[in-house]
Order: structure tokens, then sequence, then C-alpha cells
């Protein structure tokens, strides 16, 4: 696989406004002052108090183009990263271009996903349409409202989740440039299918059939332990492919972003994939598991703390329903 | 832009197992015998019985290998280019591998979105990295239940649907080979995102909320002439467009293949596209709208008909909740 070149030229983030701390969740749940920190390590997380994920996702992507120094008009297409939806129709891109006011300007939107991995893997196919010149500019963006769909009796998974949104702008990197993704990855195991899922709300349960008795079906299940035992038998070699194929080692790497799943998939990565607690970004305890605005979350966050620079080989790394394993190794 | 070395080598089909005819929908809408077919031109459209989208898929899935003489085990990566999904999560992709019992295989699984138009974006957008090498040969599969989002008390919308599936495999041409995606163009007018929606499953409005009195809002609405006079007035430059880059006019394309809307719809490509009756192809009264499924479903009907030869060129064409136009001109 040949480098592509594209950089990420700018990157914004929204929070709503709701900030729920684990003392919040403690009541919530109603469990033991103390019982939500010590399970999740989750201290912050937002919720939605009255935005749509497109507002979310709006004023993310505006932050990104302000950051860039760009305007709407130098970019060329929109696509939704998201692994939840604001509605079933349109696709939540569309509703994204309209809630940021552009709603007569043509720009192509559509919607990648792949649940947690979705900015992963929207990131990683369009660098194939910037390298070619297909287009000049995207603007990719994750918006997500988790807290919709928790199973509040399920209080392990409920500690976990926050709402959130990131923005990233990309464009090809100039001939003198360096910035690139080196090498991209993704493997599907479907045997994890049901490992983690929400069953109903699609095609195989409609809304309509929603009732009291079936309600859990609506919600977020998952079985972390299996999830656990499944990424840690893949993730290694997954890994050691990415590092091998992108001509580098662990060591060369500034940074990890991970998908930030959960304290107990941090831990699984830094013990199996030997990185050093200063290397794997683990922002967890801030924002909880985003979904898939986890990754650009924690990247925006990264660039904005400086610790990546340009020049710096990251890789962006990550689980997700199916079960999927995602990465690219990029000089930023 | 450069055209991409893409070659579709096989496509397959699934129809569900209930046969509908326009009698049995003016019994069902409790319409005067005849108005179903006078109105809507559908004369039959399939629904399903007990299949899911993912096993629909699966099926089309493999009549595409066996069409192009390929197994599972030369397939890189899975794209679902749907409009409706199974469940919430994981994403469609992933439940189409578990169907195809493939479930270990570790092949890529995500899904493209722009509705109506998934395919053409999925071809579009993947056809870059075809071209690039980063998969060898890609599945593309838009596998669709309409029926389960139909309002039975619309009796227009409730005509014109049907479910179904298609599947195509697209690898690298060969150097000695012509084929090729010749230009693709997709562009979204945001204004037009109320004209054709489902309002609620989402986060907007969660499966939760599922009341008697707000269900309508979970089912499938449009404002037909609307969208109508939108897709009139933008379609005619946008397609003059399409062939000015591709460097061809209307008389080179040996068959336009759009996404069969409506009756209605097929009738304003005609007039205003200045296109012949035997250059359109017309599968309305068979199959009904399929969604995304409905340009796919249409290029396996004209290879199998024999309305498309290798070496013509053909045009793929539609729009989509959006208001989306997509479009693209390929040697087949």
């Amino acid at each position: 696989m040949k480098p592509r070149k594209v950089k990420i030229v700018g990157s914004g983030i929204y929070l709503p406004k709701q900030l729920i701390t684990s003392d919040d969740m403690d009541l919530k749940l109603q469990v033991p002052s103390g019982w939500v920190l010590r399970k999740s390590d989750v201290r912050t997380r937002h919720f939605i108090q009255d935005e749509t994920a497109a507002e979310m996702g709006a004023s993310a992507a505006y932050g990104a183009l302000a950051n860039a120094g760009l305007t709407f008009a130098d970019i060329d297409c929109i696509v939704c990263t998201s692994g939840t939806m604001q509605q079933p129709i349109p696709c939540t891109a569309v509703l994204i271009q309209k809630a940021m006011q552009q709603e007569h300007s043509g720009i192509p939107c559509f919607d990648i996903n792949s649940t947690c991995l979705s900015f992963v893997t929207g990131l990683d196919t369009m660098s194939y349409l910037i390298d070619a010149g297909r287009y000049r500019r995207v603007l990719l963006i994750a918006t997500e409202i988790a807290s919709e769909g928790i199973n509040w009796t399920d209080k392990e998974s409920a500690s976990l989740f926050g709402d959130g949104a990131a923005a990233v702008v990309i464009e090809r990197s100039t001939d003198t440039d360096s910035s690139a993704i080196l090498h991209a990855a993704m493997e599907t195991y479907s045997s994890g299918a049901h490992l983690s899922e929400i069953k109903a709300g699609g095609s195989l349960q409609h809304a309509k059939q929603h009732t009291t008795t079936n309600a859990d079906n609506y919600l977020f299940q998952m079985n972390g332990q299996a999830i656990f035992r499944m990424a840690s038998k893949l993730l290694p070699r997954f890994v050691e492919q990415l590092l091998t194929k992108a001509q580098l080692r662990m060591a060369d790497i500034s940074l990890v972003i991970p998908h930030q799943g959960s304290a107990m998939a941090m831990r699984l990565l830094r013990k199996r994939l030997d990185i050093s607690e200063e290397k794997l970004l683990y922002i967890t305890p801030t924002f909880g598991n985003t979904i898939a605005a986890s990754i650009p979350i924690g990247l925006h966050e990264a660039i904005r703390l400086g610790k990546i620079l340009r020049g710096d080989r990251i890789m962006l790394l990550g689980t997700s329903a199916g079960l999927s394993l995602g990465g690219i190794v990029l000089e930023y």
C-alpha cells in the first residue's frame, strides 16, 4: 500500500451542555458513592440537554474550519462518521449541512458507519479520494448521542458513555510536505457481532414494535468480558502487522490515540501491546466512551495539548461492534 | 478527474418470498380496484415474509460471486450500501458477513449511506480504493426492507415501495481492459432535507418514545410534488456536467439506469433530460422503489437481459433524500 498524501489541517470538538460527574451517576444509578468512578474511571462525561447530533456536528465542524483558517467555501465534501444516527432518513451528514446553514451549497453529504471505528474507516477511505484529487478538502464529522441508547439497568455499561462530537478537515499535502497516511488496516470478525449491539430499532424489530416488555432490545447491551477476550487475542498480531506494513516499530510512534472504550480496554492495550503509559492517550476519565467521536476527540485534545507535533508518527487504534479492529499509522 | 480502472465482474439479486400484486395492494390500502396500478404503475413488488436484510444481502452476494466465477476467498472488503439498517448496532455489513457464514474471515465490513443513492456513493467511493490497489475485490451490497417503514395511511407513497437486495463485485480492470468509471458526481441540497424522511427512530426521537399518537413520525413520509419540483430544476444541469466531464454526449450512452423512485420520476427524467424510452431502464412496474437496491437491481437486470454489453457506456443516475443527486458514467 502506497502512503497517501493526506494532511489533517484542522480539528474541532463540541461537548454538550450537561456535565455529569461520577457522583451524579452514582445517584442516577442508585449505587454507593464512589462506585461509578471505581468501576469505570469516568470522572466526567457530557450528556445532551437540548442539542441535536447535527447541531453538535455543525459546531465541531465550524471549530475545525476555524482551526484550519478555512471557511465552508473551502470544503468539497461532508462525511458523517458516526455510530449513531439522528433520524433513519436522511443520513446525518445531510442534517449537518443544514445545521451549518449551508443548505443551498450543493456540497455532497453521506455517512460512513463502522460503529466506534466510523471515524477511522472514514479517514482511511476518504484519504484515497483526497490523494487522487477527487476532493480538495473533506470534513469528517463524528457526532454521537450515546445517552439516548443507554440501558440504565445495566449499571456497568451505563457508567461508560458520554455524548460529544469532533470534526477534522483533511486536504492533500503539498509535494514538499511529508504529512501522510502511512498505512491503515481493518478486520471484521462477525463471530462477535452480538457481543455488543442494539438489537432493535432497525428493520429486524421496528420502533413500532416497541413495548414495555421488549424495551431492553432497543438499548445498548454488551458482553464486556467476551469482547475483552476476543480483542486480547486479535489485537497483538493486528498491531504488529500494522507497524510492519508501515515499516515502523512501536518505538517510532509518538502517540497512540485509542478508542476510549473503557478503562479496562485501555489497560488491555498497554499490557498486551507493551505501550508505555505516556505514549497512550487516555482521556476516558474526562469524556467517557463517546463512540466514534472518541478517537477524533482524542486527536483534537492531543494536538491542543501539544502532545503531537508536525512530523510525528501517530497511531489511531480501536475495536468496535462487529467485532472489528481498525488502525491508521500517519505522519501528522 | 482521472478515470478509475474498475470493472463490475459479477452481480446478483435477491427478491423476498412474498410477491404482492397491485390488486393485493388495492385491498390492503382499501382503494378501488385498479387504483394502485394507475397511481404508481407498480404491478408487482416483493415484501419480506421471514427474511432479514442480512440474509437477503448474503444471498445476493453469493449470487454475485457465482456470477463472477469467484468464491468468498477472492473478496477483500464488504461494504453495505443501503438506506435502511437491520439493527442500530453493529452495521449491516457485519451482519451480512455473518449471514454469509464467514464470521471468522476477518474481511473488513462497513456501511456507506446516502439513502437511495447509497449504492452509487459506495461504488464511486470504493472505486478509488480498487484503483489504488488497497483492495483487490470489493463486494457492494444494497439490501432494503422498505415495507417495515411504510405509512399505510399515506396511500400514494405506500403504493411505491418494494423490498429487495442486490450485490455487485468490483475489481481493478487489467491494463488491456477498458472497463472504467469515467466520471462520477454527487451534490446535496439540504434545503430539501425534510421533503422525504423518517423523522423518528434515531437520537432525535428514540424508539423508546414511540406512542400511538406519534407513531407516524417513525414511518416514511414524503412531499412528492416538492421533490419533483426541486429535482426538475437541478437535474438537467447536473446531468449535462456529468456528461461534459466524462467527455461524452447523451448519444454516446447506451443505457441510463436510474433510481426507480416512482413512475413520475421516470417521466421527469425522460422529458427533462431528453432520454429516449428505450435508453432509460424502467423496472418500476416489476420491483417498485427498492431504495438503494433499485439501481443495482436495474444493473443486474440490464446485464441479464443483454441490454448492456462489455464496452458500452452507461449512466447510473438518481436522487435521494437529502436532497442529493448522484451519477456515475462508466464503461461496463
